[in-house]
């Protein structure tokens, strides 16, 4: 089964204290596209502008990644920069430019609508729930797939309403754990994720950093921490590539049972751990079959108790 | 096989965002063994003053604890207070007060030093080293325990050199992660964890709050989850009762591999969970071999991929 994936190409310029680098490919349907693609086809819709090196994108069509639904406007690509404390995990905006993105409008061609997997990056709830009403089958009860959506601060300080509604219709919220806490307005991830699930996902995954990743259900729990690299160069895009691992485990295998998603967690973990060994997506795009499955029999080794 | 635990018995004033406790039972030798009792027989040197309420550990007695190391000294109990932030995770000291506690200098007797396990609680790491020469057969090859410390940052930064020394002569070191970053002055947890197994230890536990704790051998690297606790009351002595949970598996399996690390630290982290579902020390008083077991039950299910 293919992957209907919504969100940004963009252009980071990221400082670490490792390095940095500038006007490197980034965007969540970039790091989302080029992890799951190791698992099933990925349609990816998002919007460029006229400045973006599309052959930068070549890797990921040479993975069964379709990238024509990438609209190119007239104009400036979105951009972010940003930078990384010596933990690697509290980080600071430096500049945000939405370009091009500001206005996007993605538009399903009927390929598009034929995936039952969706996920919609970190983007305006409207625009997640327009995509949604697109792909109408993903409403329908019975439907196979499954659909996940991540958010951030921005929405949940003012889209609070438009982000509750678009929860009501997704199957999976994949969040930050800060974020987790500041949508139900708790201090505790327990019941954060608890009151999370009243509101329509029948799961969400908490994503901790390097402290690993949390599957909460209404009948399971489950936690995993996450693989040990210690050399991490850039932080950027983890949580994208942790969601291409998890919804590509779950198109490639078919299922979606507690058993899948938890199955989902470790690809996920697994591809967020590769992405931070080096800046933009070039660990994903070096990177090879072979050395997943390594790392996936090592970190199974590391999690089983 | 039976356990010997230095560290402090004292009175806490607690305050957290779920109340607050004054004057309440506490101290690391306390948590330590309340939570190891479950497992082996236990035997406790520590000081208090004469203002201490024997009667406070006689839940201690009736399990297989023995209290009688416990020096009575005249002048006042150790004292500490601190508050909690609602994070749970960020705490402030209030107050301490050493009384007793200053210059404690403990004395083994001939049944003391009979012990294959030592727990070393946070102590002066001089007086740490100082135990495990009375213990001397603690140093011999073969021998068939487990030697575990604990430290935090007071030692770290005043005491460095005699730490290191301590370090050098124990099998496994528990620790906070901020304070196992702190001690070989590293911001990767991974290669902090690798950099202190060349100190000495054999295996290194990072414990890492509300977010699990990982051990670090050598040969293996195991990360678990933390037991979800939906409400937390209070925090203090998580570390000293996932510490006694731990010891007190290795102690009764009478196993040293990294299999029997691996499951002490499932049992470390169900007895953490339980510590800090009420103030002090209510909840492992109250605790019963049946709880435990069902939420071992639950927690494996919750961290078996």
């Amino acid at each position: 089964m293919g992957i209907l994936v919504v969100g940004t190409v963009a252009f980071d310029s990221v400082k670490t204290p490792e390095g940095e680098a500038n006007d490197a490919i980034g965007g969540s349907a970039t790091y989302f596209s080029a992890a799951a693609s190791f698992y099933a086809p990925v349609d990816v819709i998002a919007v460029v502008g006229d400045d973006f090196p599309m052959a930068s994108l070549d890797f990921l069509r040479e993975r069964q990644v379709d990238v024509s639904g990438l609209e190119v406007k007239e104009g400036r690509t979105f951009r972010w920069a940003g930078e990384y404390a010596a933990n690697m995990n509290d980080r600071r905006t430096i500049d945000t430019q939405l370009n091009v993105f500001s206005g996007f409008k993605p538009v399903l061609a009927e390929r598009h609508r034929a995936h039952d997997h969706v996920f919609l990056a970190n983007l305006d709830p409207d625009v997640q729930r327009d995509v949604l009403t697109q792909a109408s089958h993903t409403d329908q009860p019975g439907r196979s797939g499954v659909v996940a959506c991540d958010t951030m601060d921005f929405w949940i300080e003012g889209q609070k309403a438009s982000l509750l509604s678009t929860l009501s219709r997704v199957d999976v919220l994949i969040i930050n754990d800060s974020e987790a806490l500041q949508l139900v307005d708790d201090h505790n991830l327990v019941r954060a994720a608890e009151r999370i699930l009243e509101l329509g996902p029948r799961a969400v995954v908490v994503k901790r950093g390097a402290h690993g990743a949390t599957l909460c259900t209404r009948d399971a729990w489950f936690g995993i921490p996450s693989y040990p690299v210690s050399t991490v160069v850039d932080p950027t895009g983890a949580g994208d590539s942790f969601a291409g691992g998890f919804m590509g485990y779950l198109a490639r295998s078919g299922e979606t049972g507690v058993g899948a998603l938890k199955r989902a967690m470790v690809h996920g973990s697994v591809m967020a751990s590769f992405n931070v060994e080096d800046f933009s997506v070039k660990r994903l795009e070096s990177l090879t079959e072979a050395e997943i499955s390594d790392r996936l029999d090592r970190f199974m080794e590391m999690i089983t108790p």
